[in-house]
Formats: structure tokens, C-alpha cells, sequence
């Protein structure tokens, strides 16, 4: 079954994982190949390929083959809808505390 | 396989799914019973309840049951460590930016 992953779902389900967070890291210090990712995580090439095809499936990341080596980069998506969301969830959550602390603050004026 | 998730990726997994954004949304206004959730989506019962127990597993929802019905409220985990490391991962960015524009700046300057 094909899912359709919108760009918020792709974004959200390549940051679940702690290799995928790490190889973001990793790459908003620079670029680097396969091999160079792989190495403080003691993955598999082919493993770490995987997690580096989803974050470019969620345009999170750049792959460029250059003879045997293919070199990564950050990608075109810099994260700013998955922040956004949490921001706007966060703020919603602050205007409801601001709302019962009214609430509050009438009651007592009201006694 | 029993996968272990860190707090952070269960969060990040939560939020994955648009019918769990819109749950956490929903349930940001006041608490809801199962029904109330299902009723905007159109899904069914059993569907839905597998949505709320991924977010009571995240710590992002608490339910009870009193008589018949199950009650959802948001739960004692709100995202921030998940905004807390988008907002990190910003500001890496930002400085890279930063050092960036001071390295051209230099280079202007040596002119």
C-alpha cells in the first residue's frame, strides 16, 4: 500500500529516529559522504543509506554521486513547517493558560 | 521486535500522522470523549482509539473510562523537548549563517 505522506508527516517521521536526527546534525556542520556519516554510528553502509533516503524523501537532505562516493548536504526543507506546527500548538496551549488565568483573576475581583 | 524509542522519538512518531495533529489540536480546546474525536475525521471507533493509545504511549494524551465512555485530556508530555531540539537545530543554522556572513564580510574587507 502506497501511503501519501504529507510534507509535515515526512518531516515528523524522519525526525523519530535518533540516527536520522544525528546525520542532520552532522550535515548543518557540512557535507559529507556515506562513509563519513556512517562512522560514528557503526551502521552498515546499506544502513545508513536507508535512513539517508528517507530524510532526502522528505527533502531533507541533498545526495550527489561523484565517481564511487555519493557526498550529502542539507536539503532544500529547512524543518520550518514541523517548527511551525509545534510553535503554533505551543502558543495555542499559552493563549489557554492566559484565558483561565482571566477566569481566575475575575472570580476573585468578583468576591 | 520490540523497538525501544527514546521520549523524542515517540514524540516525533506521534506527530507523524495528520489525524494525531489534529487529536492533540482538538484536545487543546478541552477534554473529549473517543466519539467526539472520531466525529470531525470520519473514521471509525476502533481507528481513532488506535491514535489515542500511539499518544498515550507518547505521554501526549491521558484517558479514562467512567461508565461506557472514555475521556481524553492532553497528557503530562507538551512537545517541548521535540521544539526544543527543532529550536537547536535552528539556531545551529542560524550561526552557521552567522559565520558564514562574517567570512564574506572579512573577505570584503581584505579587498
Amino acid at each position: 500500500m502506497v501511503q501519501y505522506m504529507s510534507p509535515l508527516d515526512s518531516a515528523f517521521s524522519a525526525l523519530s529516529d535518533p540516527t536520522r536526527r544525528a546525520i542532520l546534525e552532522r550535515l548543518g556542520c557540512g557535507s559529507a559522504t556515506i562513509s563519513e556519516l556512517a562512522e560514528p554510528t557503526g551502521m552498515s553502509l546499506t544502513g545508513l543509506k536507508k535512513h539517508v533516503q528517507i530524510l532526502e524523501q522528505a527533502g531533507l537532505v541533498t545526495t550527489e554521486k561523484r565517481g564511487r562516493t555519493r557526498h550529502c548536504r542539507l536539503g532544500p526543507k529547512r524543518l520550518e513547517d514541523a517548527a511551525d506546527w509545534l510553535e503554533g500548538y505551543r502558543r495555542s496551549w499559552a493563549d489557554r493558560f492566559d484565558r483561565m488565568e482571566d477566569v481566575i483573576e475575575r472570580k476573585r475581583g468578583s468576591r
